[in-house]
């Protein structure tokens, strides 16, 4: 019986990685944002590392801080990204996010079933809702209420598969001995309509090396994710902080895919990992303070909340000290709180206690390469991951440390794959033939 | 004073070639439908030709004739075949169809925009309506009244360019100097509505090489094309079957680009050419006999009605005979009559008459390379275009045919550039710089 392994995918973000002043770091090309050549290098070193696959969320909106030091955090558009990249690819899957609420379904049915035409059957789209005001205004909408965008999610979702199917498996013969191009009793219009989306086709594409893309879901274990997840997703994007909660989570998944009438193993969960690796600890926290430093006075205040003490934003070269430290509690129901009282106790300064990435979007690795591989083990071990999606600091660079370093170590651990088994996306999941709509889901 | 000179453009469709049995031709990859390579392998070809644009139609339906027999006449997806094409030439500048009709104009505008990024400055857009009812079905929608898809059309490039402009031309700075990633105060929303379209924005991609793609239209000299096209469009994509007509037409657009208070220079007109070569007559004829034969005895039926004489589908090797010539005129308003009347009384027989191609959608030229040139010429040189979108019977070969054959006659006529000049395609247009919406253009 062979040992389960993990997988792993990498955030492919603005061309420069996930931190706020990775655009200003040696090596990196200051204008990578529209370099569709950096982003090919970065798919390129992933592929190198044998990442499964790559994950590029989404807006469509300008996510990020103030533009006036940092940029966006999206891409400046995935589909056209990940055509660059099945370019210059061969193995690597790439998972963009599509959102189900501002996209007609013929056009994003369209565009995702062409890119796995051209990766050779590497896509997955992370079909999911659109909750944010700013992105409705560009749309000249308003958000609708949960039910409706969880509504149009179901229905997106089913007249997508169903357009991706409608050109029968074997429709296409283009035989030139015959003069027979295609069997059009197999090319057949879906006529699918439901309460907010409505799609006659047929799409006509035929069907990619692995038929057609795969689903991912992405965000929090709130019902209407559990259900949606369960009913479609192969793999789930996931934001969980500590390994109980990454359990529960993963666990609450597995369930509702089983509820849904699926094998539980047909969801792969994926917790984040953020990543900032040096030769050793202080060296790590050094080029953290360097990524992200400019925010740790606002940090502080957080910090602050997190504590329950008073933080002097001037004063971040001391650690707490000895009374702070008797009256620090993991304050708000925040769970990095905890974390952020762990490293406040073990005596660091509040500068690298804030290094220590205790207030970010994902979980954090600052340290050496063993430090993230055995992060990765342990929640892997715990059964709180099937996987990763990692996000690197520096894609030039942070990249590169991962797939040279934590990457070798996994495999000799016998934790990560040596080499591609399979060549497309679903093969890399292990994610069942799917063609058209899963006749298991109803409703 | 230098020369006036023509501007080509090719039209890329399905990855075979116009004709029906493209697909089925010697040296043609019969899955070239699903190939990138084969695509980019054209644009290449076209780029060698110095053609200044390749012309991507789109339905976005299933266009075509019998999919038994052949394909559809379009990309399988017209941004992605163009992400490909980017990345695999040089110069050569895209114009793809997008409908304004069933896009969302963020979405529109960030895909052509990022296409802009990634070509370096040789994108275009060709906006159009979409009016056919196939296509709304695959929006769950019918087809809106002329006046609404007019209405709309003209909010959506408004919009698109719009944010095209959103973020401003010295906005990004990127220093990693200094810190400074971007002007905030230069990136500003549009907060544009319409009737039909709204968008905040903005749209947060940077300036291209040529600021932002160029608008096209396509069509008949309609009232609603003629405002449309007179007020934004660079080029306009034409049907016209005479130089006569074709006359009228580019009279027409010019007076129309005049009216909007622009220079009749600034909009292009391109009437289509269908090439069919051989190194003779007899050669080319038995070519387009090989390519589009299956479909003559239709098209015989037709041809009756054309020239007002009974037409026997079992005889298509005789000419018609005299008694018949005698009584044949070109019957029925269609322009084409006339064109196919003088082909039957040169003695062709009707297969002949039929393989001169008189029956098509677009001008054909069906002959050696001289011929075509000549054709150029005459049109180009009567005022009738500006220069021409070339449709190639076949791309693998048909192409090269004119790539190599009528290219070098063109150029030492010194109706055609020896080399590309600039390296937009603004530049390949002598389009005027634009960014944003054109000031010039009220309501």
């Amino acid at each position: 019986m062979s040992k389960r392994q993990m997988i792993i995918g990498m955030h492919l973000g603005n061309g420069y990685g996930a931190l706020a002043e990775a655009w200003r770091m040696p090596g990196v090309d200051p204008r990578a944002y529209t370099s569709f050549d950096a982003k090919v290098r970065q798919a390129q070193a992933a592929e190198r590392g044998k990442f499964q696959f790559l994950f590029l969320p989404d807006g469509p909106h300008a996510a990020g801080g103030d533009i006036r030091y940092e940029p966006s955090g999206f891409n400046l558009d995935v589909m056209m990204t990940l055509a660059a990249v099945a370019r210059g690819t061969e193995r690597i899957g790439m998972v963009a996010t599509g959102s189900t609420t501002f996209n007609e379904a013929f056009n994003l049915a369209r565009h995702f079933k062409a890119l796995d035409i051209m990766n050779h059957g590497r896509t997955g789209w992370n079909a999911v809702t659109s909750a944010s005001p700013e992105v409705a205004a560009n749309y000249g909408q308003r958000i609708p209420s949960s039910a409706d965008r969880y509504g149009r999610a179901h229905e997106m979702i089913q007249i997508v598969q169903a357009l991706w199917g409608s050109w029968g498996k074997d429709a296409w013969v283009a035989d030139p001995e015959t003069g027979e191009y295609a069997k059009d009793e197999e090319i057949a219009p879906i006529n699918l309509g439901g309460e907010f989306v409505a799609s006659r086709g047929p799409l006509y594409i035929p069907p990619s090396e692995q038929g057609q893309p795969v689903i991912f879901h992405a965000g929090g274990p709130s019902p209407n994710a559990l259900s949606l997840a369960g009913r479609y997703a192969s793999g789930f994007i996931a934001a969980a902080f500590t390994i109980e909660e990454a359990r529960a989570q993963r666990r609450a998944f597995r369930e509702a895919t089983e509820r849904a009438g699926r094998d539980p193993d047909e969801i792969k969960f994926f917790p984040g990992l953020m990543t900032t690796i040096a030769k050793d600890k202080r060296a790590a926290l050094d080029r953290r303070i360097t990524l992200t430093g400019r925010m740790f006075p606002q940090r502080a205040m957080y910090l602050q909340q997190m504590l329950g003490v008073r933080i002097d934003p001037a004063r971040l070269d001391d650690p707490l000290s000895p009374e702070q430290l008797s009256r620090a509690h993991a304050a708000g129901g925040d769970p990095r709180a905890v974390r952020a009282l762990e490293v406040a106790r073990d005596g660091w300064s509040l500068r690298d206690v804030l290094a220590h990435g205790v207030i970010d979007y994902q979980p954090v690795v600052v340290g050496p390469v063993t430090e993230v591989a055995d992060h990765m083990q342990e929640w892997f071990e715990a059964e709180a991951a099937d996987g990763f999606w990692v996000i690197p600091d520096v894609y030039e660079g942070g990249l590169d440390a991962f797939v040279d370093g934590v990457v070798p170590i996994l495999q000799e651990r016998g934790l990560f794959h040596l080499d591609y088994e399979g060549t497309t996306l679903r093969d890399h999941l292990g994610a069942r033939p799917q063609y058209g709509v899963d006749a298991r889901v109803t409703g």
